[in-house]
């Protein structure tokens, strides 16, 4: 069920029908109380500001820096606080972060971006001729490959949904379509792979499909309305929506068409997916289908029973989010979630239930389904199948159990 | 024409072929040049940011502070630049702020809303009750009444297109459903009015239509992911989609069902609409029609002839936009512009046009219409029904020259 703007209250109504409350007491608002006269409200408030900033009663939502690589203080992650946040949107500065040797301080009048290889005219674009194409926008989320790669683990980690998923976010991207570019250049159409290079220390490097290429690949260069933040490649990197986020490459630089790919460390060493029967899988490029629900969620404590909201997000980088189901019950009984309106595909899809907490402890899970028919597994399934050694692609379905005192905990169930 | 995503490069290159350019050279590319090792790529760059902000190139960047009312900070408005901008969500750091006497530093565990009246339980909302509540999420602009009222004036302002069009601004809200939370406090269906009252130091109320309250209003919690921000009502505040931005009080803390409209300061000393006729119309709630062409715009310099990107925003508080039509020669032809896909009910609308300028002089023009039927108007025609005099409501058409030099100017024509 999707649900647009008009709709929502025939099914909001029906929905809480449904399970069971009546809109005259949903949930716990107290009787009329005296309404103070706050101090905020006796003497003006603050001026204006250039570029605002949450309120300061919000600084505990901020990213998860989880770890950098030994000796380096920019290789490594942050994560998005997924817990902490609603609707679809990641603001820019909670967007998940992920470098391979810091963040480079570009200055955009000096950044180059080359196209040359197996095309007929090598061509060399400024951000200002770039700002010249036609341009596009799209939301999509973007996944880093090792998002959740605590969970192959074989005991659950007592992490927020956040620190465990939270290297996914979704944002409104604006660029040029990489095809017009590649186009203008004379590429040669029967090449069939491009190396693309970032202007980062690591200069972190991938080949990457033609087709992909030819078909939704997006030169971007603003998120969310403003130029690119620097953490997700200022002023230029390449969008491959769908894709594990390291092929989306930051500060890109250089487009080189080659007749094979270039096996980079970021193909070989790393970003290979190490299977239960000792092979590893190369170049696996789409982010399965998967869910998680974000409220309530590990850490949190409900605070005894009645009506909570069930809120969480789904995506797929095979296509569109079809249905969500969640159960209430540890799995006993299914529900198929409402979806908010507009799904779009390769986006974050946010789905949500009105639950009424009976106080007795349970267990919640969500199971997600996407337009290529995929559905996501139950994590045995998915553990028998990868086994516990990998660190890419995890996405079975995840359980969050309630205490009878209300506390939330992060289980395998 | 809609563009989603798959579209895009059929359309593209129908678009791009449709005036006359070749994929082959359709800009200001030049071919390869030697690309250098920049000093970015030298050391390693910048480690985590646990909440990330702007690359300094960008600080330019920022809303514009038009006035302060005298002897204050806090009381006057501040303007997103949008000439800067792409897509149509807009950063939250950037949206635009308006206030009454400045921005109240609420904490959030002290919040209340009250619920009282013409009900037959008057009910005390907590933050925390609140965020129990069935929730949903919404693309949508605001706009002020007040916005673009610099036009009224008989000689065209030389200011950017954000510093005049800049208090419209656009997010992704999330909150309850008003309806829900006046069902259960058992509101008398037959009162036609709700006061809303906020919570900074001017208690900035206006009288809300009882029908507007039971359609589509919402006590928005969540802007673009995150809690609200300060400056747009942080913690909460009232969302009523379309209309004049004031009605959507920030910091809310009352609402009272009421038998008639309240006459408060905020509905009659300001925010009426004086006509020619020297008449003033109270309570004129919808956003019209409008549209922008944000790049390029007023302060900028085109580079010589080529192919340049037309773009901007549209919007009505009507419900949707259905097309945006385009002159690039003073009027004497109108084409219809590519709307950026998902199109979504007052919500801002991005629409473009490849555009091979040939050197002279011209005019750029944009007429926007909704799915009501609405056409924006000339300006002539505008001004003749409103007069110079009035300050609020703005929505005829603009217009920006381009001299053969490429300076780009704010005429009326």
């Amino acid at each position: 069920m999707n649900l647009s703007k008009r709709s929502f209250l025939k099914h909001g109504a029906a929905l809480i029908a449904a399970v069971g409350l009546s809109a005259r007491r949903i949930t716990n608002a107290v009787a009329e109380e005296p309404l103070e006269i706050p101090p905020w409200m006796k003497s003006p408030g603050a001026g204006f500001n250039e570029y605002g900033v949450p309120s300061r009663y919000e600084k505990a939502v901020t990213r998860t820096l989880i770890r950098s690589q030994p000796g380096t203080t920019g290789s490594g992650a942050a994560r998005t606080p997924l817990e902490a946040l609603e609707g679809t949107i990641t603001p820019s500065g909670l967007h998940f972060e992920r470098s391979h040797s810091g963040v480079p301080d570009i200055d955009p009048a000096r950044h180059r971006l080359l196209i040359h290889g197996m095309v007929q005219r090598p061509l060399t674009f400024t951000i200002d001729a770039l700002l010249r194409y036609p341009r596009i926008s799209r939301v999509h989320f973007i996944e880093c490959s090792g998002n959740s790669q605590v969970l192959y683990q074989p005991t659950p980690p007592t992490l927020t949904a956040g620190q465990t998923h939270g290297l996914v976010s979704c944002s409104e991207w604006t660029g040029v379509p990489l095809r017009l570019l590649l186009e203008e250049a004379g590429v040669d159409r029967s090449a069939p792979w491009i190396l693309a290079e970032g202007a980062d220390a690591a200069a972190m490097s991938r080949s990457i499909p033609m087709a992909k290429a030819m078909d939704d690949a997006m030169l971007a260069l603003f998120q969310n309305g403003e130029r690119l933040r620097p953490e997700n490649g200022y002023p230029l990197r390449l969008f491959l929506p769908g894709w594990e986020g390291n092929m989306s490459v930051k500060w890109l630089r250089r487009l080189k068409v080659v007749p094979a790919p270039i096996m980079t460390k970021d193909e070989t060493s790393r970003y290979t997916d190490l299977q239960a029967d000792g092979r590893s899988l190369m170049f696996t490029y789409p982010m399965h289908v998967k869910s998680v629900i974000t409220q309530p969620s590990h850490g949190m404590t409900l605070k005894g029973a009645g009506l909570y909201q069930i809120s969480g997000l789904a995506w797929s980088g095979n296509g569109t989010i079809t249905k969500v189901e969640i159960t209430t019950d540890g799995g006993k009984t299914w529900i198929s979630a409402p979806l908010q309106a507009p799904v779009l595909p390769r986006a974050l899809t946010r789905f949500w239930w009105p639950w009424p907490w009976d106080g007795n402890a349970t267990v919640l899970k969500s199971r997600a389904t996407d337009d290529s028919g995929a559905i996501q597994p139950e994590r045995e399934k998915f553990i028998a199948e990868h086994g516990n050694n990998a660190v890419f692609h995890y996405s079975a379905i995840g359980a969050w159990s309630v205490a009878a005192s209300g506390e939330v905990k992060h289980v395998y169930a």
